[in-house]
């Protein structure tokens, strides 16, 4: 419910969360609209929800934006016709209503623009959607970019920060109740959906991405999503998931130890652990996101497991589970004041089974704030 | 598990489905087959998750499937190495792993089977995907088809139809839960909850789609998505919810009133459950799906509220929630045995609130086997 411009109150489940500040769309459109002039073209047509609820506030499930240097308007269809207007008020995106034929509206509206070439969202627009619109919209010409909106959505304002940090605090929940019911005979999926419940209750629209519980051998796959397997004494289990509150992520991972565990089970939580320590000490605005993910990567090769982990230490969390920036091997994202990262790297052995310990990092001019912490010592229940 | 060559067992939750026969993916091979004769090309590349499940059985979260008329090819990357050969088993596809440069694997493959033209899924592949592609497999041609597959998939095997009976019977049991909890000063919120808490016990994966949940004037939204509003007597309650079973997707809607129903709330929802009889009465394998679409559609218009009546009959259910056959004014869809549809016709008026109704029909030979029965009358709680 919108309070007075910008400025929101939001009641969920039981809580009321209060939050004083809403999103910054103001600075977002600036964002976007350095991108239109940096990439030499007069507009964005952006298609990605996400992407559209970003830079509007709307949270339907399909629609159509155009940016412009002077203009910004959101295109949906009849059954938002209502919350289309509400949504984007704080956002002041002009709003148009198709009935049935979403291009013909978009090209009586944006043909007289005097565009002469408009860019696409080229990893998101199908190949036949894409014919289809430049059909309708001739003579119009268009142009793929990568992914506009990522670079400007990778910091977040206070306001997603907000969301993020609650996102988190569901999450530190759910684990906390995964360790009070964690033990052996239960399935991999039992633990998930005890989990995933919890979380709701606390007040999450969702889990973020299908719960990974790997027992024993299981544990080296990195995405190994909860299966019927029981869970036995002695294993390693890694319990890998995320809530999402308001749109907004959030993606931890925790290792367990079913019963006493034994010297190499010790050892390699301790060695993912330094690893992750020193990726984390790294992590600041202006430094390279490849440095971080090299800090980490060093220190499971020099104890001797470097073949044993194949990921990249991180990625950004938002309104995707996965966004910009990455923190891998061939990362050219340098860090900034404001993004949210994870940080989670990880020793995977066939037959075996695996370690991960994945926390969130909201980067500052100095340093960098977790949100949640992962224990320095192997958790044994 | 599989047990032995087609055959399965499958244990989930508390109970046992034993299923006698497996997917029937020589017949899907071949129907896809035909699909690339008719088409004129020398082959396909599927790149859509659940297509590629539905013809290989691998259930991972990624990659390309390339079939031509007598190969049939899954690529996909390291994390799935051994679950890519172990699910691929019964349907016979060559499995080949990339480690980092997909399009170069392709490539270096495909390269190899002298095709001159490949279609690809025009409404699927991104446009920066199609181009990249088109690149590393120079100087293969390359035609967008509007979804093969789902010419294919629209047709079920019994193996799908167990699987889909098995995710109707969950659902069902979902909305008893409903009837049990449902009463005024809840939020609807927290009705879909306890609705789709109780759909895992049961032993859905998860849901079909985002609950919906719209009581009193939010019933005219006919994607009102659960709020935080709460139910007061005398209103109508909108629930449209599926659950999904092994991928499988149910989807059914049921419309309550809260407390003693007044006239007009029990004439328009007589209206409703007339159109859809009148609907279910006319589907049977030969028949054109807009002839049901407008079985329903007329009975709406007689009883004078055909403005209030916006969205298609119904559609195809299976492994996504939205398939083919569409019932709808513009289908050129003919039903055929074996096709699982909804029937859903509605009536919502804006200030007032709507009633749907929705079940699910198996096409047979001759009519039609309805999967869940909603009641004849308006069921007051």
């Amino acid at each position: 419910m919108v309070l007075r411009d910008g400025h929101f109150l939001k009641i969920r489940g039981k809580g009321v969360l209060v939050i004083d500040k809403g999103p910054d769309y103001r600075n977002r459109l600036k964002g976007l609209r350095r991108e239109i002039v940096r990439k030499g073209v007069d507009g964005l047509l952006v298609t990605d929800i996400n992407n559209i609820r970003y830079l509007t506030g709307f949270t339907g499930s399909s629609g159509y934006v155009v940016v412009t240097r002077n203009k910004a308007l959101l295109f949906t269809d009849t059954r938002y016709t209502v919350q289309a207007k509400l949504e984007t008020a704080p956002s002041g995106f002009t709003v148009r209503i198709y009935k049935q034929k979403p291009l013909e509206v978009l090209a009586a509206r944006v043909g007289g623009f005097n565009l002469r070439r408009l860019g696409f969202e080229g990893d998101v627009l199908s190949y036949n959607l894409y014919k289809k619109i430049k059909s309708a919209l001739k003579p119009l010409r268009f142009s793929p970019i990568t992914n506009p909106v990522a670079g400007v959505r990778a910091v977040k304002d206070p306001f997603e920060v907000d969301l993020i940090k609650k996102s988190s605090a569901i999450l530190k929940s759910g684990f906390k109740k995964v360790e009070r019911t964690l033990k052996a005979g239960l399935t991999e999926a039992g633990v998930a959906l005890c989990a995933e419940e919890w979380m709701r209750k606390k007040g999450a629209e969702g889990v973020a991405f299908e719960t990974i519980v790997a027992s024993g051998q299981r544990g080296a796959l990195p995405h190994g999503k909860a299966s019927e397997k029981r869970i036995k004494k002695g294993e390693l289990v890694v319990v890998d998931m995320g809530a999402r509150f308001e749109g907004y992520n959030s993606d931890n991972t925790r290792t367990y130890c079913i019963g006493k565990a034994n010297g190499l089970q010790e050892k390699i939580y301790g060695v993912v652990k330094e690893a992750q320590k020193r990726a984390i000490a790294l992590i600041t605005d202006g430094v390279a996101a490849v440095d971080v993910d090299g800090a980490a990567r060093s220190h499971i090769k020099k104890a001797g497991y470097g073949k044993y982990f194949g990921h990249g230490t991180g990625h950004g969390v938002g309104l995707d589970v996965h966004e910009r920036p990455s923190i891998g091997p061939a990362s050219k994202d340098v860090f900034k004041e404001g993004m949210v990262v994870t940080v989670e790297p990880g020793i995977y052995i066939p037959g075996w089974g695996g370690v991960r310990i994945e926390d969130m990092a909201l980067v500052k001019k100095d340093g960098c704030e977790l949100m949640t912490a992962s224990p320095d010592e192997l958790v044994c229940l």
